[in-house]
């Protein structure tokens, strides 16, 4: 039995719950290395105290979980048969005293959670979140290594953007090349949607690339990351084409020391709220507190978004292992903002930034 | 207020139902033309019987909803507020004696279940599925409109990557160029994760184009297609490169011939099974109906996976304004495969293709 899945086990028998039933795409991942979108389908791993796993599988990607490494039980379903009647008997034989299943609380729907009550009436439900999370959180060997990669490819992709920075390209251009770069390296697919926004744009806080052409004088937000072996990057660089003007280079150099104050507080045994704080001060100190978001950053590894949030209001502690984004930014709505961002993984004694793309102001072409 | 959100409001009053929450990205922008993935954050729109809606918003997403045109009421809130308390009060003046709550249960977590029973003591739950894919089921002009577009799209990605079939390029490659042509195009993402294989592989049903290099003798399965506008196309071809052994010339004339009996198939008054047993009935004339799939199609719109499903067992008749694939393939594991799939239209008297490339056997190079 895969490690992780065993640690659930244990976890299961210590609390007294039924089982557990995990469903959503990153959990099945972590727990079998078998990654799949199964879209309406139904693909779900149940995990037992004291018994071996089975995985819950469509037909047609049982050849692929296979391939992905999974050596379990499979009760394999066809589009013309109902895999909860299939999957009814065994989760009847486990009842226990507790009939408490541990689920993804965040994720479950609720027709899936009247299924398992149908099954097993009186059934009630915990949050596996609750220890996933924890497993999740601190990020093993294996796990850093493709990290890595990851933040390396991040970087390759920021060269690549700022090697078509010419006039009078757009924003959809220069995003649609950065991500034929990373495709080609053998990148699967984006970690997110790749935000390429030029001169005002740039303080848009989620925006799409567009048609809109570069021109002298536009500041160059350029916002992405890839997948790779199943973990996510994301990096931000802020550039200026041509020229800048004083008021955002000194904006610019704010928004740098910020991220250099907030990285210093990156060791094991700082509560995550120094993180946000580190970066917080400078930006307040320099009078732009109303301009900056409300987190310095998020967690990050199979999903884009994970625990920790890096906020002011966590105090949690920084761990070993521990993986997040550092992205302060300064915005000014219909003027232009400048964000600086990187993957800081927590080690033994400080930190390590897996993406590297420097940092000082570049002024393009 | 908007036309659909007029339309799901009588719904509700018709079935005595106290409101509606709703908020998976695709109905959230059906209902409002808001397209917005809000990660972890909480994105819902609040839909009354006799009242205007709400759209509960993440604060740094609040810009864009109002871009994407949504003029109604906004609970905005940042990532250190509380989105349910913030409308606890909205909802709690809203209770009726029926104390329903239509929501999707395909997709409300059990997180957001009890939130809202945490408002509403003894709230009970309704799928809303039963109007929105009533709603989605049959596209509207301004809907075919862009689904028109998105075929085009399409069917120009596979000419590019048409173009790229050379000796020794290589699946992840041609998948590579094919999309960076979508996005030079403005398409924001793909449908799906583009599914280029060589030889024995396009027997896989999902796989992942890899660094395998074309050989002459291989056939190439090509599945894509975009998103446009908000809808998504979906298009297979499977092309020979250099030659084609006469086996799989039959395989390829039969699959090509089941695709055309099933859209024959394709007129309002008509089962849906009637489609997939137009395809179906020639393969299995031809002796390989173990080798094909376990139904002809899927319906496609905002999702790539929509109702209706056009299988066998869907005795639901087609109607105008009716969206869906028809992809029949023939597989035999470890040797390769043949699909050939269009999106087929079902109008006042017959069906159109939306998609278009050529369908003939095509022996590249």
């Amino acid at each position: 039995m895969h490690k992780r899945i065993k640690d659930l086990s244990q976890w299961l028998k210590q609390k007294g719950y039924t089982f557990a039933f995990i469903n959503s795409i990153p959990n099945i991942f972590y727990l079998t290395g078998f990654y799949c979108d199964p879209h309406e389908r139904l693909l779900g791993l149940l995990v037992f105290p004291g018994d071996d796993p089975v995985l819950v599988c469509p037909g047609l990607e049982v050849s692929r979980a296979r391939g992905d490494g999974w050596q379990g039980e499979i009760i394999e379903y066809s589009d013309l048969q109902d895999p909860w009647e299939l999957t009814s008997d065994l989760i009847k034989f486990k009842v226990n005293d507790q009939n408490i299943a541990a689920v993804e609380k965040e994720f479950l729907p609720v027709s899936r959670s009247e299924a398992l009550m149908k099954i097993l009436p009186g059934l009630q439900f915990a949050p596996v979140e609750e220890k996933l999370i924890e497993m999740r959180n601190i990020k093993g060997l294996d796990e850093i290594t493709v990290m890595r990669e990851a933040g390396k490819l991040a970087d390759r992709a920021m060269a690549a953007a700022v090697s078509v920075l010419s006039e009078g390209v757009t924003e959809a251009e220069v995003a649609a090349f950065l991500e034929y770069e990373m495709r080609k390296a053998g990148v699967p697919r984006m970690a997110f949607s790749t935000i390429v926004l030029f001169g005002a744009r740039s303080a848009i806080s989620h925006g799409v690339p567009s048609a809109v052409q570069l021109k002298p004088g536009d500041l160059v937000l350029i916002d992405m990351g890839v997948v790779y072996g199943g973990y996510c990057s994301d990096i931000t660089r802020t550039f200026a084409y041509k020229q800048i003007s004083p008021e955002f280079r000194e904006i610019y150099e704010i928004t740098h020391l910020a991220q250099m104050e907030a990285i210093k507080a990156c060791q094991p045994g700082n509560p995550i709220s120094a993180v946000d704080k580190g970066a917080r001060d400078v930006i307040v100190a320099a009078g732009y507190g109303e301009n900056t978001g409300m987190r310095v950053g998020h967690g990050i590894g199979i999903e884009i978004h994970e625990y920790p949030s890096v906020s002011g209001a966590n105090n949690d502690l920084l761990q070993e292992g521990m993986y997040f984004t550092v992205e302060p930014g300064i915005y000014f709505d219909g003027r232009g903002g400048v964000r600086i961002e990187d993957d800081i993984l927590i080690t033994v004694n400080g930190y390590e930034s897996l993406t590297a793309y420097p940092k000082e102001l570049q002024i393009i072409g």
